[in-house]
């Protein structure tokens, strides 16, 4: 028999939730808490959340719970991205195969969900509560009681921080650890979110069953829907130069900018100018650091662990996909916590770097590239190739977004691979007129080969 | 008439000190504040200290402001590398022309040196004072006075955090700032310091004017002189593996090793196994962060800004060169401190950078490249021509070391080029035979001339 554990995460978030239902349905004891109120009682506050695109890795992370079923409601399936060019044109982009598609589902929501099926799971929950210092030793964790300002000392047998990208259990662990590898970096853009309100009746205004994404070059905006049929819109913007946060100062400015840039969004944005000012301007960062967890009774999970921009749209997929991992290296390693807390680590480890490489690498390719016709015809030529060759060819992001039984370390090898080789077929002469021949074909199944 | 600022710096290390005296020579009303105890007075705590290597960018940083003279009694000029080989055999590498040398400074003796001199010029120092946080819209600075435990307030005008790889002055300021960059980087090996005595009457035991290296592939040991006659060694070694520190965990295991080892440096080492055990092992780390600046008041400098390896003997001599070219800029840009400080770290966050990457690079060539014959006939060739050459070829080591004109972000990108040219000479045939030959030398010559 396993033995339970008084068991404490430290954040309330996404991850820590899904965590918490894993380790409460193993038996174990366990104790969330969570910096701030509780989101099911008081007003949320806005301006702060990317929508998320649960895909398959969340998708089967929820699964192996059992938890899918309670998710499916907040959920609407975006088959692909619809393209809003500059010129007014519109063009739609399937993600993958017929009846392949992600979801849009608001953070709030499902963030409320989850927490009350933790404690429909037997998880108690703490909110206004503040890690403010870990001691390893002793294994007690320090919280501060944001409402009263009392400290409280919590011991622990086992320990999760689940975080996010600030955690404060992460910078507890840093402080006190020889030798610990670490790295905050922040892209030069920062996101704010907007919104498109529903028509009448609760109408979608735009495409309902897809991700919008104005593509601008060095910028973009994009636009996800809500069950309630509005769009909650993030524009992905430079915090310099022009045009940038610092230039977009006045209301008129954001006005006469959105209406010449995102015409048609513009039209639908009747509280643009108020939002922009109300809402924050907030930072993008991937933190990469290791180790992850100490001995038999501590780790770090999900953007704690590895924080990454939202551009792949795999930060929560990746933290659910811990957590999934984790739990069978729980079945793997029985009851040796040492063990399955070190393979955790040694696994996901590199998984969480690729994906975190990608994501950046994505953003480059949502702003700029899906509105070059060359990028277009080299996905076009892929899908083609993998639709006749299935087993010899799968789109980078069909690898990463729809195939959890393939590791993200391994989905960036190979699309580096598959990259070099399109790389090639697109420099041979007259590809646009000679994509579809048996000739193109040949030599895209000659360059595989060699593998 | 420049306005004099109440500055205080946040370490009295090398770096500190040294900028110490700069500012209280610009007329600045300066106070330092130390950590640690007044070193001039306690014992000092031994095996920590790598010997440092002042070279051509502190002197000239030293002469500047006017100290060299004070400096160069305890500075022992080492003219090459005096490599020990594993076959016992050994041998002279000049580190540049005839006339350059590097020169080995024992640290503790020159930082005693260096607060004296900042004493002198009327910079005051408090000892046992721990910086605990940084308030800077308020600029003042809390301290711990470690012996009685109080705090204390310090207001400043002007602030410096010169207090080293682990900074408390940059750890406050990054948990302040929005969007700050940070990676701390260490290496998967640690040092450790070991010591060979003075002969009779002060002599020593190995040749005096070289820096000893006992290069083995993954690891090495180095020495350097210090006036007293002794040798401060370094173990540079793998915290893991065979052999490792973890496997070297007797004294007889300590006393085999080096004895088969590094035979003629054990055979003068009589407390060899009691400092191994008695001697802390210590880390290495790279440190990356920005900014480094905050407006017109607050600047990191030295390793609290750019913390390198040591492994290409440019630590100090990077931190006096910062403290060099803000005196500098304080010059060009008179009184007004946001473009002092703003141009500090635009002009030397590449440098920093391109050193600390450097330094990684020279940990493999010294530990392993310098024993490997291939190698010794490349530098050969490179020494041969440059002499021949001096306006088209400066070796990369003597562009770093000798050439305090070269910026390190300069350095590093010829020796790049300098590193594709000699790859393409290493690989002609016979170069064995034929390096020294006309058509070897035009062939350099047709390389280098695209540039």
């Amino acid at each position: 028999m396993m033995e339970k554990k008084e068991t404490v995460i430290i954040g309330a978030g996404l991850v820590g939730s899904l965590l918490s239902i894993y380790l409460s349905r193993r038996g174990h004891k366990v104790q969330l808490f969570e910096r701030r109120p509780d989101m099911r009682k008081e007003s949320m506050s806005a301006g702060r959340s990317i929508n998320l695109a649960l895909s398959d890795r969340g998708i089967k992370a929820l699964e192996e719970v059992g938890i899918m079923d309670d998710i499916k409601p907040i959920a609407i399936p975006m088959h692909g991205r619809y393209i809003h060019n500059a010129d007014g044109s519109t063009a739609f982009q399937p993600y993958g195969a017929e009846g392949q598609y992600i979801n849009s589902v608001s953070r709030g929501e499902l963030n409320k969900k989850l927490m009350s099926l933790a404690e429909q799971n037997g998880v108690t929950i703490s909110f206004n509560h503040k890690c403010e210092h870990i001691d390893f030793a002793a294994q007690k964790i320090t919280f501060q009681d944001t409402a009263t300002h009392q400290q409280k000392e919590i011991t622990y047998q086992l320990a999760f921080g689940s975080d996010g990208a600030y955690s404060a259990a992460r910078l507890t662990h840093q402080l006190q650890h020889d030798r610990f590898q670490y790295q905050q970096y922040y892209i030069d853009f920062g996101y704010k979110e907007l919104t498109i309100p529903p028509g009448s009746n609760n109408s979608f205004l735009l495409e309902k069953n897809a991700l919008h994404i104005w593509p601008r070059g060095n910028y973009m905006l994009i636009a996800l829907p809500n069950i309630d049929g509005s769009f909650t819109c993030t524009l992905f913007f430079p915090f310099d130069g022009e045009p940038s946060f610092s230039t977009l100062n006045t209301k008129e400015k954001v006005q006469d900018f959105f209406a010449a840039t995102f015409a048609d969004a513009a039209a639908v944005m009747p509280t643009l100018t108020e939002d922009f000012f109300s809402n924050p301007t907030s930072s993008l960062v991937t933190i990469r650091c290791y180790p992850w967890v100490r001995d038999d009774h501590f780790a770090l999970i999900g953007d704690a662990a590895h924080g990454v921009v939202p551009f792949f749209g795999q930060g929560m997929n990746c933290g659910f996909e811990d957590c999934r991992i984790l739990n069978g290296l729980i079945d793997e390693h029985q009851n040796n916590w040492v063990n399955i807390l070190a393979a955790y680590q040694q696994q996901r480890k590199p998984d969480a770097d690729a994906i975190a490489e990608m994501a950046l690498n994505n953003f480059i390719e949502m702003r700029d590239k899906v509105a070059d016709p060359k990028f277009l015809l080299q996905k076009k030529i892929e899908a083609a190739f993998s639709k006749k060759y299935p087993g010899k060819w799968i789109p980078a992001y069909t690898q990463v977004t729809f195939s959890p039984q393939i590791r993200y370390s391994d989905a960036l090898k190979n699309s580096i691979k598959q990259e070099a080789i399109m790389q090639k077929i697109m420099a041979s002469e007259n590809i646009e007129q000679t994509w579809q021949s048996t000739a193109i074909e040949q030599m895209i199944l000659d360059l595989i080969a060699p593998q």
